[in-house]
C-alpha cells in the first residue's frame, strides 16, 4: 500500500459521493435483491464509477464489488466495494449510509475509506497511515469495562436468531445501545464516539473497509471469538475502542 | 397561529442549533435523568436559549420544556420544547437527533419545528402553512398496503413488552423496518421517504411538533387507536404518509 493508494482511494470516494447524490432523495426503483436487501441505482453507478477508475488506473488489481461480482478476486491486491452499505438508510432519505473501499494485500485489509458523501463524513485510515477523519486524525476512546460501553448496531433482528440471546446479555450489561447507523457507527468508534459495534452476517465488502479505519485509530476488530477477519470469516463481527471492551465481548459472545 | 409565530419558531430553531452545534463530537459529561435517559449540557443550553427568546417575544405565552419543566401550562397559547430528541443519537456523534419546537393552541398542536442543525434539515408545518422542508413544500407519499410500506422506528427495546407482539406483527407484515432515527423518521414522513413509524412512551414534548409537520404535508398522526394526540394520550404514536397505511396499523394495534 502507497501514498498513491491513498490518493486514489480518495478520488473513488469522490466519484461514488458524485454518482450517489443526485439520486438521493430522489425518486428511483428499489429492487430486492436474492437476499432480500434492497438495491438502486445509485449503488450500481457508484459501483460502476469506482470500478471505471480502478481499470484505468489500477488494471492488473482483483476487485470485488457488492454489485458487480469478481475480478481477478486471487489477486495480491484486491479492492473491495460496498459502493452503498445501508441501502436501506439511503432509500429513505436518510444520511448516514456509507460508501465503503478497501485494498486487500494477501487477504489482509490495509487501507479502507468510510465515506458519507451527504453529511461529509470521510473517514480513511491503514497500514502507515492512522485513520483521519476529514484530514484530522482521530483516535478510539479509553472504556474500561462493559459496563460503561455505548454500543451501536444496525437491527437486533440482523442477528441468528440462535445468537439472539446472546446478544441481549450483551445489551443488558452496556451502558446504553444504539439502534441503525450501518457503517458509520464503525467511524464513530474509530473518532472516540461510540465505544463498541456487535453486528452479524456482514460480508466481505461490508468489513474490509472498516478494518483499517477501526485499526488506524486505535481500536480493535475481529470475529466474535477474537479472531481477526479474513476472508471466509462467518460475518458475525465486533469493533470496539477498547481492548478491554474487546475481551469483555469475546468472553460473552465466543460462549 | 401567525406568521409571525412561524417567524419566530425559525428564530428559535436558530439559536438551539447555535447553542448545540459547538457541543456536536465534543467532549462533554452525560448525565442519566431518572427516565434512564441522557442529557447533556447542549439540551440544557439549547433549551434555555429558546427560552430566553420566548419570554422576551411572548412573556405570555406557556412554556413546556423538556430538561427545564413547566411554566404557564395551562396558557390558551404554550410553546413545548425539547432541545433535543435523540439525546443517545447526540452523544454517539450521530447527526440524526432533532430540536423540536412546537405551538399548542387550546391544546391542538397548530405549528410544529424538526430541526436537524448539523444535516441542515428543517421541516416546519402548521395550520394554513402547508409542510415545507428548508422552505420547499414536502408531500407524503402513497402507499397502499401494509406490504409496500417502509417502516421506522428508532429501537424495539422502547416498547412496553405487551406491547412487543404486535409491534413484531406488524414488522412482519412491512415491507421492511429501519431503527434509530428519532424525530428524524417523521420529517422522513413527511417529507414522502419513509410510509410508517410507529413508537410508544412519547411524551407531549416529543410528539406536539411531530403532528403539524406530519398532517401539513398530508400525513397522517394518531395514537395506536386512530384518536388525536392530545395532552394526556398514552405515548403510543403512530406516523403514516397514507390514511390507508394509518387505518390497517389502527386495525392490528388497537387490537
Amino acid at each position: 500500500m502507497t501514498d498513491d493508494d491513498i490518493a486514489l482511494a480518495h478520488e473513488l470516494a469522490d466519484a461514488a459521493g458524485a454518482a450517489i447524490r443526485p439520486w438521493f432523495r430522489r425518486p428511483f426503483l428499489v429492487e430486492t435483491k436474492e437476499d432480500f436487501s434492497p438495491v438502486t441505482i445509485a449503488d450500481r453507478e457508484a459501483e460502476a464509477a469506482i470500478r471505471a477508475l480502478l481499470a484505468e488506473h489500477r488494471a492488473h488489481d482483483g476487485v470485488i464489488g457488492e454489485e458487480y461480482g469478481d475480478d481477478r478476486p486471487d489477486a495480491d491486491r484486491v479492492w473491495v466495494l460496498d459502493p452503498i452499505d445501508g441501502t436501506r438508510a439511503f432509500v429513505a432519505g436518510r444520511p448516514l449510509f456509507g460508501t465503503l473501499i478497501a485494498l486487500m494485500e494477501g487477504g489482509v485489509p490495509v487501507l479502507g475509506v468510510i465515506d458519507q458523501c451527504i453529511i461529509g463524513d470521510r473517514w480513511i485510515g491503514g497500514t502507515d497511515h492512522p485513520t483521519t477523519l476529514n484530514g484530522a486524525r482521530v483516535h478510539a476512546r479509553a472504556c474500561d469495562t462493559l459496563a460503561a460501553a455505548r454500543l451501536g448496531s444496525t437491527s437486533p433482528f440482523l442477528f441468528d436468531p440462535a445468537d439472539l440471546p446472546r446478544f441481549a446479555a450483551l445489551r443488558g450489561q452496556v451502558a446504553d445501545t444504539l439502534f441503525g447507523g450501518d457503517c458509520h457507527n464503525y467511524g464513530l468508534v474509530a473518532a472516540g464516539h461510540l465505544d463498541l459495534v456487535v453486528e452479524s452476517w456482514l460480508k466481505i465488502h461490508d468489513w474490509a473497509a472498516l478494518v483499517p479505519v477501526v485499526t488506524g485509530a486505535g481500536g480493535v476488530m475481529t470475529d466474535w471469538s477474537g479472531a481477526p477477519l479474513r476472508q471466509g470469516s462467518d460475518g458475525r463481527v465486533i469493533a470496539a475502542g477498547d481492548a478491554r471492551v474487546a475481551e469483555a465481548v469475546h468472553d460473552m459472545l465466543a460462549r
